[in-house]
């Protein structure tokens, strides 16, 4: 016989108000065992998940979602929520294909706000449900989750400075688990430091009496939830120093995340209350997983593991992967030239800056999340004569496209954006994938583009880009390489030229970065149907190759290979300008359509899409027999 | 004989050196007359300009430019620095097709770091300048712009997060001028004034002194300049209260800006300490030209101006501008819809919301300089199943189009972009121009993209996006609009079907919003000529109207004409999507070409980009006699 778990027994988050703290402790335990029994098989962010959970059980015993709402930031914490929004027995396909999102996901569940996955947006998500309660005279809750590291995006200042004056009902669940996703960055964490070491209720009831007897900005605030806080003022203390206090944003002392009392006895007050108020709240990122907890950055996402030792269970690859590459490319750039900086927001290991880090202290920049102070801050130092390597994930690269074209672009600034996991990321899933790189890059003047097909070629791509001068971006996909040699002193590529792979008249294959080689495999397919296709390894997204574009209309047939939405990517590129040069021949535009692409492994998704070997085989041989 | 002004007898900023304050009071007079007269004949930005010379000139009579720094924000209020450093003579040409651009611009003059234009940037240009000094242990000095309004964009607040951690040596002059572009927005605001309002200088020598003796985290800041300050304490208070402080920025009490003895005494404490120094300045906006200080907003930019009265030298058009459509329409729309809310950056006047303000104050959502807050937050308000409609400029929707694809986009959330400004702006130049939308909002997959070719068709679109649901794109440009009858109960526009303006059969002209009426004027002269090419306005750029280009493909040839640039624009869709439709037939693609466009007359402009009825009409005769 199974044992009987609380956890079954919950079909809505309602459930849960019926159940005494001790029960929800137990609930918090079995929620802690799912999440490790699937993660260990599925992958996934464990340290997060565990930190949240039982802030996650609070707030669900207390308010009544989906009428109240609960909203997630970044939204990789949120596994306990989907345990208790009727997402138990689908949990365990988590991250596959076809199957639950790692992150909340409208579509997915009525009780997930909106689609998280990008730092930052949860309060501005807040406000505007804040404002349309406030327009429909109604009185839901409003709840927004938010981790100390995303407060260091400019969006989340943005919506404090705007629920603070517009003193918006909103109850912030500040989630400081005192590490960022690589590590603390920013006065802003010193600050939330100090406020940790501060003995929290020293003086809590005394000030808190001065203050509601005080004509302050804050009067108001506390005005209207005056006497039931006032029974409750030992949960708080308002520091003298509080950043959000001075954007009229309530806050609480420190409390313990993983006390389940203190936070319904905290949340309860607050929720009640009728302003911003940011609740403080205390975890440890993989809490109750030892493993986790020991190496909490390495289980902020993680592929399938040992339970018992936490280890993967896929063995390290031989080969390496394109992020590694490019940390050893820009360390051997560093070394050659002392101008080289290295620039991350948040995402040190994820870049493969770590051995550049340690090696180069001075000249590596970690901004933490805030991508827009990445790229400027390249352009300023750009302007002062270094050579900034900006290297951020072409997902968050949408988060300073501006900067790119005014800051950098448009002054002709040396500045290198290395973009990783560009293409299909595969588990995060639609907002992870980098799929408008091409398009953004693109559209740039002065912007040079480079797709590299293979290591050795990213290895040529960066000191060719730091080569050229000027505004140059290279983008590379996540995960292992092809497993080619790498050049040891590599050349640098020429401007706008492509390479020939494979001969042949039957057609032309013109792929982008890393669908290069998957032409090259569907090249071999058609051999196979006696038909012989050239591959050609454009190398170049901008400026194109008109040599190359020339040759391949003089087959029946140019298609165009990327890893990225076909509109307004680089084979419209390649359509538009063989109208301008006057190349009038059929052109198949192989990409990624015009619809978000969920999550799934990549091999997985590369084929739902045809654009694997076979799949590009077969739409090749579909348009050759229509035309 | 002319006056002699010692304006003339400035090659370069350092020959402020040698003034007096007297003579720099004076020469402050010489400036403003000069910013006058010439925004008078040119128009500019006049009120920020003066509100701005005091500190200039105070700024660069203490340090060396070019070898030191100095960082403007949006830069329109840098006419007195331009004066300054060599362009006195070409100032007459401001804002004049290839004469001196409204703002710093470095391939205009070695003097100016960085091109500036979009708020919130200087800090982070300012923390790559310092971070460079660090690494090659120079001392230059650095010193940066930021106006109050600037504040509220997100990034200010990232590139101040990071200077405190890393103490930077970065002095920033915060011009607060207590005016936004349209007003104050933000908790941070009424912070900034509530220290307006404190008695700067009372208790300032006791409480330094006591920061001094103090372990506070600004201790090792105040040690660097222990000395030299000290003799200075009388110009600063430390007020508990700064947000700036908590950052680990020291700050100074609120300093007259049109006081030059007092600017210079401050910065010259400041300029010698080796920490992030934030120096409040108090300035009027116009100051010392009456109509400007009266109506400082209207004075923010203007069209040439009477100097005696003010008064706009051009006569009010009959013709309303597009702003002005949209305006009315969504006042009709939100009349006919509680549900509809109005959202701005900022920017209540520039995008026509005036009149909707007025009339819904609790519909009419003003975020401040904060793109991204605007964008997120209509997520939010959709969420909760209102009807945002974000109104924003082509350029600024360039920081928020990460939210625009994960937080409106991707969860297909009734949101709908009212991208003003799109296309050829004028005068402001390559910072402004609305080039870019038609590629980042085509990349998007759920959004539908209108572009309206004349203020009837802008107030069909609105009200057809409000119906369609999901997210949709509305881009018209600047200026006045055509002189056609507005309709006062105007017909939905069906989704993706176009309208044929002009038949004919020698060509098909593809028009994309204000390019409609070019291509208009272009078929009359082809058809002097003896061509007859079909006009047809697309209406939509996604999803284009396969039956347009099937029919344009039974032409000899395909124009596409829009008025954003080429590569990723429309003209590269209707390429791909006849290559998927198997039509194989001539293009010609015009608009905007790969690289940037400066300033000047839009008709100029258009004039020089080959992009008016004339130019149209020779490229296609050329393309027709290659073919």
């Amino acid at each position: 016989m199974e044992d009987v778990r609380i956890l079954d027994a919950i079909t809505t988050p309602r459930d849960l108000k019926a159940l005494t703290d001790e029960e929800l402790a137990i609930l918090a335990q079995e929620i802690r065992e799912e999440i490790i029994a699937v993660t260990a098989t599925n992958g996934g962010h464990v340290a997060s998940s565990l930190g949240a959970v039982e802030s996650i059980l609070a707030v669900h015993s207390l308010i009544d979602t989906p009428e109240d709402h609960l909203v997630f930031d970044v939204g990789h914490q949120a596994y306990a929520h989907k345990l208790l929004t009727g997402r138990r027995e689908a949990f365990e396909t988590l991250r596959q294909y076809k199957g639950l999102s790692g992150f909340t996901k409208p579509s997915e569940s009525i009780y997930d706000v909106h689609c998280s996955g990008h730092a930052s947006d949860s309060l501005s998500i807040a406000t505007g449900l804040a404002k349309a309660r406030r327009l429909k005279g109604t009185d839901e809750k409003i709840v927004a989750f938010i981790g100390d590291a995303a407060l260091s995006g400019g969006m989340a200042f943005e919506a404090l400075n705007y629920m603070g004056t517009e003193q918006l009902p909103i109850c912030i669940i500040l989630n400081d688990n005192e590490m960022a996703i690589s590590r603390n960055v920013g006065a802003l964490m010193r600050h939330l430091g100090s406020l940790r070491a501060s003995s929290s209720y020293r003086t809590a009831r005394d000030e808190f009496q001065e203050r509601l007897e005080s004509n302050g900005p804050l009067g108001s605030a506390f005005y209207h939830f005056g006497k039931s806080l006032k029974e409750s003022v030992k949960q708080f203390v308002l520091p003298h120093t509080m950043i959000f206090e001075q954007l009229g944003i309530v806050c609480t002392a420190p409390i313990d995340g993983h006390d389940i009392p203190t936070l319904k006895e905290t949340l309860s007050v607050v929720l009640s209350m009728d302003a911003p108020v940011l609740v403080h709240v205390v975890t440890r990122k993989g809490a109750g997983y030892e493993p986790a907890e020991r190496d909490p950055e390495h289980f902020h996402g993680v592929g399938p593991y040992d339970i018992a030792t936490g280890k993967p269970k896929a063995k390290p690859s031989a080969v390496p992967s394109y992020t590694a590459v490019f940390g050893q490319a820009l360390e051997q750039a560093a070394e050659a030239d002392e101008r080289v900086v290295a620039i991350t927001a948040a995402m040190e290991g994820g870049t493969g800056l770590k051995p550049f880090a340690q090696k180069f202290p001075d000249r590596f920049v970690d901004v933490g999340i805030a991508e827009e102070q990445a790229v400027a801050m390249a352009a300023g130092l750009a302007a002062a004569g270094m050579k900034p390597v900006v290297a951020i994930y072409s997902t968050f690269m949408q988060r300073a496209i501006d900067q790119l074209i005014i800051d950098c672009a448009l002054p002709d600034f040396n500045v290198v954006f290395a973009l990783d996991r560009a293409g299909i990321v595969g588990e995060d899933g639609a907002t992870h994938h980098g799929v408008f790189d091409l398009v953004y890059t693109r559209m740039v003047p002065h912007l040079r583009v480079l797709a590299p097909s293979d290591e050795a070629e990213l290895a040529r791509a960066l000191p060719t880009a730091l080569a050229l001068g000027g505004p140059v971006a290279i983008r590379y996909p996540r995960g292992t390489a092809q497993g080619v040699e790498i050049p040891s002193d590599p050349e640098l590529l020429p401007l706008g030229k492509s390479r020939v792979l494979r001969e042949g008249t039957d057609g032309a294959l013109l792929g982008f970065g890393s669908l290069v080689h998957p032409a090259l495999e569907a090249a071999e397919l058609l051999a196979a149907q006696g038909l012989e296709l050239r591959v050609v390894d454009m190398r170049w997204v901008k400026p194109l190759d008109d040599d190359a574009l020339v040759a391949a209309a003089q087959t029946p047939l140019v298609v165009t290979l990327e890893d990225g939405v076909i509109a307004g990517g680089a084979g419209e590129g390649v359509a538009g300008r063989m109208s301008e040069l006057g190349l009038e021949v059929p052109q198949l535009l192989l990409g990624i359509p015009d619809r978000f692409v969920a999550h799934g492994k990549p091999a997985l998704l590369y084929e739902e899409l045809g654009l694997d070997g076979p799949g590009i085989a077969q739409a090749v041989l579909q348009k050759l027999q229509r035309s």
